[in-house]
């Protein structure tokens, strides 16, 4: 059998439009698709289907009637638009209908969504998200947790860096993952309160190879591949790393390296420690960025990569 | 009666012949010089000043036989060096022989000086230390704490805010600076406990101009010219900031913007909230950085940015 993949086509400031053009990259770059289950409002996504040519033999079609805005509140929406097509996404997800979902829509309403319809793995305290940075050498880091928890315990962060590991073994293909702490300085003894008591937990982790505290200079560096901080401190890097493409474009500057901050080349973030793959869009995501969150949820899939987790951080009885 | 600035001669990797550089470069800016006091190893500075063409009569020597290595414990090192340049330069400073020092010295050691030799201005809780941030509208903005203070309360940061205000009106010369709370949303309401705490009390605040939240893709941009955040962050930030400049060197960019990244264009980090200036130069300082260290010395002493801050943070009777 092969995976399901739920895709909100209502959800972003392009949709659907550039979703649909997104499936039509997606379906142009395999010769065996994965389901593709189509959530949204048939009227509007008809023309653009038949547009793109895509057969109806390849997706299954959900049809909605409500969307749920970029502005609206979260939790409200959710429960007042129960045929929205992110409500509709999570609901056919929990009842196990698809394998994977994935939205650009409201992106508080996918946060809740994932946390309280899917619900996190067994062990898991808080589930986080990351986002992938470009190094210097060629190679792709990862930062962890970039928004899903603005203020964490050390023990939340040990668990980051585990999950980091397995997602960076399995996603971005790096046998033995270096986990570094973002931190103020290289000693150990260094940081805020949080920092300084992680450090002891992150070394005496034997799920990890923990290489010990990386600085702000490190982050396009060598020294660690998957990079654990606190919401906080790691939503406002990420937003600063996309702001290089912007700026980038701004000052006319075009050199490769730059190009690889922009978001759409890896389409969405995951959220990591649910029980399901949940890939949260950019709002104003083009077609690059969905056909990528495809191959992401797939590659989720066929890797296995929560399982995987699960393993890793299940209790120790 | 001119300013007197106290220069560390030993401190920074490439001490003394830099920083005798560094001040050949100011005096070729300047008709009327501060007057400069050197504080180090006369054996090893004079052939460095001969050979720079520095006229005795443009500085006071003050001769010292001990060095605080980099890597040293700060406190100890100030405890059991008093003959070090160091030392030398905060009691030269704490008992009114010169009115600023400067060090690209061991950082750990100017800031345990700044905090207990100088000791921090009436009404002062925590003193800070911000960096510039280039911005692409060719405008320079102020990112603070940036290391200072690695854990923080609402009410330092509100004190940061305003600290940071004088200071970028009186060095960086903007006339109503709009400050801005460094967070993962636009909304009030949004951010960290520490964040979320901070927000009434800026908004409160009427010795600043403030213009909400600020987040990371905002950091060069125009919404905010004051941006105030934990040290943790902001240290991080600082760094990476840093790093973008030799990101550039790396990948072969060349472009103004990004030179401006280059720290030895504004040379070092002031401690604010301190009762003279302190300038912290970064360990591989070269004359450029030391030329604009001695030159912000000279600035913050003109614009009596201290004065003015104490006037701002005084307890209210």
């Amino acid at each position: 059998m092969s995976f399901r993949i739920g895709i909100d086509l209502m959800g972003g400031d392009k949709a659907p439009a550039e979703v649909i053009r997104g499936i039509r990259g997606y379906l142009d770059q395999t010769d065996s698709p994965a389901s593709l289950h189509l959530i949204g409002d048939p009227a509007l996504a008809n023309p653009l289907l038949e547009e793109e040519k895509i057969a109806a033999s390849t997706y299954a079609f959900h049809a909605t009637t409500e969307i749920i805005g970029m502005h609206e509140h979260p939790t409200r929406a959710l429960k007042e638009k129960p045929d929205s097509s992110l409500a509709k996404g999570f609901q056919l997800l929990a009842t196990g209908q698809i394998d994977a979902f994935l939205s650009a829509g409201n992106t508080g309403a996918m946060l809740v969504g994932s946390l309280f319809s899917i619900q996190a793995l067994e062990g898991v305290i808080r589930p986080t998200m990351g986002t992938i940075m470009p190094k210097l050498n060629g190679g792709t880091g990862l930062i962890l947790d970039v928004g899903l928890n603005a203020d964490c315990k050390p023990e939340h962060l040990n668990q980051f860096a585990v999950m980091g590991t397995v997602y960076a073994r399995h996603i971005l293909g790096i046998k033995e993952p270096r986990v570094g702490l973002l931190n103020v300085g290289e000693e150990e003894g260094k940081g805020n309160l949080l920092a300084q008591a992680t450090y002891p937990l992150l070394r005496e982790n034997t799920s990890i190879k923990f290489v010990g505290n990386i600085e702000g200079r490190d982050l396009m560096g060598d020294k660690a591949d998957v990079m654990v901080c606190e919401g906080f401190t790691g939503n406002i890097l990420l937003k600063m790393a996309e702001s290089l493409y912007d700026m980038a474009k701004h000052t006319g500057i075009e050199h490769p390296f730059l190009d690889r901050f922009h978001f759409e080349n890896y389409g969405g973030t995951p959220v990591l420690g649910v029980r399901k793959p949940v890939i949260v869009g950019h709002g104003i995501s083009g077609s690059l960025a969905f056909t990528n969150m495809i191959r992401l949820a797939e590659q989720m899939l066929q890797t296995d990569i929560l399982g995987n987790m699960a393993i890793e951080l299940a209790p120790k009885s």
